[in-house]
């Protein structure tokens, strides 16, 4: 074969075979095809399109371009989640907790935050001494003694996809679905999961901006899922706003073991009980071993039992993490400036636009512009009002953690630009907007 | 500018500016820019295209990617002409000095030969000690003594065509009119002319096999030379079977000086007859000396009178040839083996395909796979017969000049496909297809 003619049949819009795309990714992932020819493809790819078999192919190929886990001598049925992210996403450290108290062992790889939408590694980090990069072996024996593990993504977990995102990132080839579908999807069926739960945000802070777009980049993620024999149920969630209040690395982290406490917002909560939900359903796929109202049931009782809390506390002793920042959490780290950003009318709140948050969150520290660069685990927002709220003038709208003095003013003159309060009535935002089960 | 912006306008169909275009080509050139991104902006371009404006910048910024030669201190008028390729295409070498002949001075560089075509270097270096790497100095001292000049094209002639037609080669981005055009262009515009005659080759032994494609290039690139301030000519040519007879670089050496002895093939005198034309059309451009009658008896008396033999001479000397191979071409390379093609039958010649021709000789060694591997300069083919000719059984349609005995039954089985007997009564194939005037 040669990488001329499989570029040129994508060029001309032909579909290619699975023995095109294997042979191409396994010549790139071993370094014997140059980066111009790939990104000649890429552009190929982003401007012919891929059939739904061709992007089926494309993302097992990359999920065996590495280290395939395999986890079904320990864990009968393996569950993981994945989010597209958001601002003030912190679902994965309260739901993995909280399935696993409900006996359902979960194994998962995460990921570092790039751009304004911080990563769940970074949020754990927040914690001293916590161990992201652990051995295959430290890996297992965590899964077999403790039922959790969360980590960062081994560097073997689809190569071929690292490789490749980093030159679609340089290439203009990123914003396309069967590239962002067959990325994602490599990465999770390499780490084993016989079951994925995914959440993919909608709106001003996420990645899909429409919800449209949003559902397009769902459904090919189910159906890579279901043509590579994994189960799938995607969930459409809203990002116009940020979820939750806590926006920063030890904030959100905070808010995670207040929620595992049963308290926290009730927006982030329910976010979690539905997140946890589906995972409990894919983990029961067969059996169906209760019905949903008795799952629910069953989750809001672990929450308010701190079920999921002493799981948390295991998994970070487990990984060598500091336990009593769980059980005190004004142990994390703490911003030296708290400032409140008040509102200056009364009235109805129209938007907190996600993206602003975020950037305003990025702007005091708590983001990374390029991968590798430090990220200041203290410093973010807590944000206290919801699209829909009616507010007083001088309220606090917004609580600012700070180290930097300078970095403030630019972070105020974003909130301003954030958050709109007005005399209109307007309706609460949805959590959901739809489920798509595979 | 950010290189990613100028592949995401393409990518998205709109239209690059100037300044962008100039950016990029400027930034690939000098390595700063890597070709992955140029390969992802190739492709965006061939999926996508190219505007009348956008060709013309692109081409503008290659030609200005390195030297620009001016000649307008010693030709007040410089007209060049150019073959996008066909098999026995030795027109250069004869309405060069045919042209120079007529007190119009010429200078041009021309390219080596890649695949079955041959380059008109290569034809040239036929001739014992003929140099076609001048300094600048040189080359122009001969235009000024000599009035003509034909050498290999400096490396600094529009450099990044040179490393952006590499790179095309293996990203399947090489047929792409706007690119072609812009490529050959390029090197015209770069080499200082200010008329140009192309000649655009179509059939089944040319870059363009059907008439349409050929006259869409040819339409561009008479409109880029016009938007760059050139004037321009472009004639359609056949090149379903080969120019002439001989195929082979001392073997069409040969036949040019023949036919500036006023002999030699009739198709071959009378394609010179017409290119040579349009190029003094373009030199007595804003006077229009002579009317087309005129100015065609004049040629043909030049030829006649062997008035361009004279100057062949005269520029073979120039550039350090040795002139007793121009006066006596059995000095020429030699092949130690000849042999004769016979007719299996009589009938009329139904096709002699030229691209099968070109690969015959070819195979004998007359041509070059890859850049820099040697050429067998006495080896190739006289074609005797044209489409439409009555031939009878054991007539001779092809000698065959080789040097090495395993290498010609290859040949001759080529030779079998590519020329066709049969009972049926054909025209001959026209030698113009159409003019296209800018």
């Amino acid at each position: 074969m040669r990488a001329i003619d499989i570029i040129a049949r994508k060029r001309d819009g032909e579909a290619l075979t699975r023995e095109e795309i294997n042979w191409f990714i396994d010549a790139y992932t071993r370094g014997s095809l140059p980066d111009y020819q790939a990104s000649a493809l890429l552009m190929a790819i982003f401007l012919r399109g891929m059939t739904r078999e061709e992007t089926v192919n494309l993302t097992v190929a990359m999920a065996q371009s590495g280290d395939v886990l395999d986890l079904s001598d320990i864990i009968p049925y393996s569950v993981d989640k994945h989010s597209s992210g958001g601002v003030g996403d912190k679902t994965t450290l309260v739901v993995l907790p909280l399935v696993a108290s409900c006996g359902v062992p979960v194994a998962k790889m995460s990921g570092r935050g790039l751009g304004f939408s911080g990563g769940t590694i970074d949020k754990l980090e927040s914690i001293s001494g916590y161990r992201v990069n652990l051995t295959n072996e430290e890996f297992r024996q965590l899964v077999r003694e403790n039922g959790i593990v969360l980590t960062g993504q081994s560097a073997d977990l689809a190569p071929a996809d690292g490789k490749l995102y980093a030159l679609r990132d340089v290439t203009a080839t990123v914003p396309c679905l069967p590239l962002i579908a067959s990325s994602i999807m490599s990465k999770k069926i390499a780490a084993g999961a016989n079951g994925i739960v995914l959440d993919v945000k909608v709106g001003c802070g996420a990645f899909m901006t429409n919800l449209d777009d949003a559902r397009a980049l769902a459904q090919i993620m189910v159906e890579i899922g279901v043509d590579a024999g994994r189960d799938m149920i995607a969930v459409l969630s809203d990002m116009n706003q940020p979820l939750g209040c806590a926006v920063g690395n030890a904030l959100e982290m905070a808010e995670a073991i207040e929620c595992l406490h049963g308290d926290g917002p009730e927006d982030f909560r329910e976010h979690c009980l539905q997140v946890a939900g589906y995972m409990l359903r894919l983990a029961g796929q067969g059996e169906r071993w209760m019905d949903a109202g008795e799952v629910r049931a069953y989750l809001e009782q672990q929450l308010d039992n701190r079920e999921g809390l002493k799981v948390l506390r295991k998994m970070v002793v487990g990984q060598g993490g500091d336990a009593r920042q769980v059980d005190d959490p004004s142990l994390l780290p703490q911003a030296r400036i708290v400032h409140a950003f008040t509102a200056a009318r009364s009235g109805f709140v129209q938007q907190v636009a996600a993206d602003l948050i975020g950037e305003a969150s990025f702007d005091l520290g708590a983001g990374r512009e390029k991968k590798g660069d430090p990220v200041d685990l203290a410093v973010g927002l807590k944000v206290h009002k919801k699209v829909g709220d009616r507010i007083e003038a001088g309220q606090t709208l917004v609580t600012v953690y700070a180290n930097d003095e300078k970095k403030v003013p630019g972070c105020l003159s974003r909130l301003e630009e954030a958050i709109e309060v007005g005399d209109q009535i307007v309706d609460p935002l949805p959590l959901f907007y739809d489920t798509l089960y595979g």
